[in-house]
């Protein structure tokens, strides 16, 4: 008999921890909430961490989720990152692209082969206009491996930028970030896509 | 200058995760909350982990805690666990008093060492009168070793066994977490105390 004992692994960046955030529940744990709601009981685990570039997490993850998703468990985990990689320093992207699509393409497949239910979430824009050219096409990338993979991808790049609540939270925070209303934004969207194992 | 940029990692078991809170908070997102609300903009790590004992989480906080204070921040760790090592299976607890305190004594010794700000919050009694006694024992010496080693230690479980509100919810769920009112119950103890440096 299946578990119905479901825990996720939300594994990523600033977005996915929730910075900046005056509720501390970012879009994970609104995400979570919405699916309470419906009453699926999940077992939530925010695993974002502020500055992480996809090679930070493909270093990271194997270890923090293993501790958590024990085998009598239905585990799933959430991947999300992409504004840190694309975030330029000293005239270079922190991450490069075609190391970010390698990143990517290792995470998902040894998500896979460890038999989690996986999703990769693209990173959201920000308030700054030659940054986001990057992150929407690191975006279509991301979105194409995943698509390779046969792992379902949420774009949230072209919702984000064309809601006004998410684009005027960040520029009034600290340019990257939203504050409860942008994440609730974020959190909608995942709670009514397609990939989302507990939508509405 | 010092840093103001005030990271926490809160680092335990089920309860430092707010396992079975239909709000997603537990007691470490509404003591955020209400640190937030009296101006200290924490970035706050949730790194507690169900079923984890203290030999589990002696094994992995180091590198979990690393990854997520930088060198930059103003650095906190508060550790918090217990009810795990003394549960019982098979005829024995699951980890014994003398290893858990070993454990505990070496934790915060390293937190020190690393120059982490360190807190320690005992164990809250669950709805087992037994299991309740050994908790509160193993509470005790926690507090004796925090006391041997400096660090600021919070008892948790007289003041939740008194409290009608803990008790209820816990005996209500699965008889060992609380709902949502419970959980507030414990943020508020944590943020009335005095080892809690953004306290109320």
């Amino acid at each position: 008999m299946p578990s119905n004992d479901f825990r996720l692994c939300f594994v990523g960046d600033s977005f996915v921890h929730g910075t900046n955030d005056p509720e501390y529940l970012g879009w994970t744990g609104r995400a979570a909430i919405l699916a309470w709601k419906r009453g699926h009981r999940l077992t939530c685990y925010n695993l974002g961490v502020r500055r992480d570039t996809s090679s930070d997490i493909a270093a990271r993850w194997q270890s923090e989720v293993q501790r958590r998703l024990p085998n009598s468990c239905a585990p799933y985990v959430v991947f999300s990152y992409g504004v840190n990689d694309t975030m330029m320093e000293e005239g270079c992207a922190r991450v490069e692209e075609p190391v970010t699509i390698a990143n990517t393409r290792q995470i998902l497949r040894t998500a896979k082969s460890r038999g989690y239910g996986a999703a990769l979430i693209g990173p959201p824009p920000i308030a700054d206009r030659q940054h986001n050219r990057r992150i929407r096409r690191l975006s279509l990338a991301m979105g194409q491996v995943a698509d390779d993979e046969g792992i379902p991808f949420l774009s949230t790049f072209g919702a984000l930028t064309e809601d006004p609540v998410w684009m005027a939270e960040v520029s009034a925070g600290d340019g990257a970030h939203p504050g409860a209303a942008g994440y609730a934004k974020f959190a909608a969207l995942v709670d009514a896509w397609h990939g989302w194992w507990f939508r509405g």
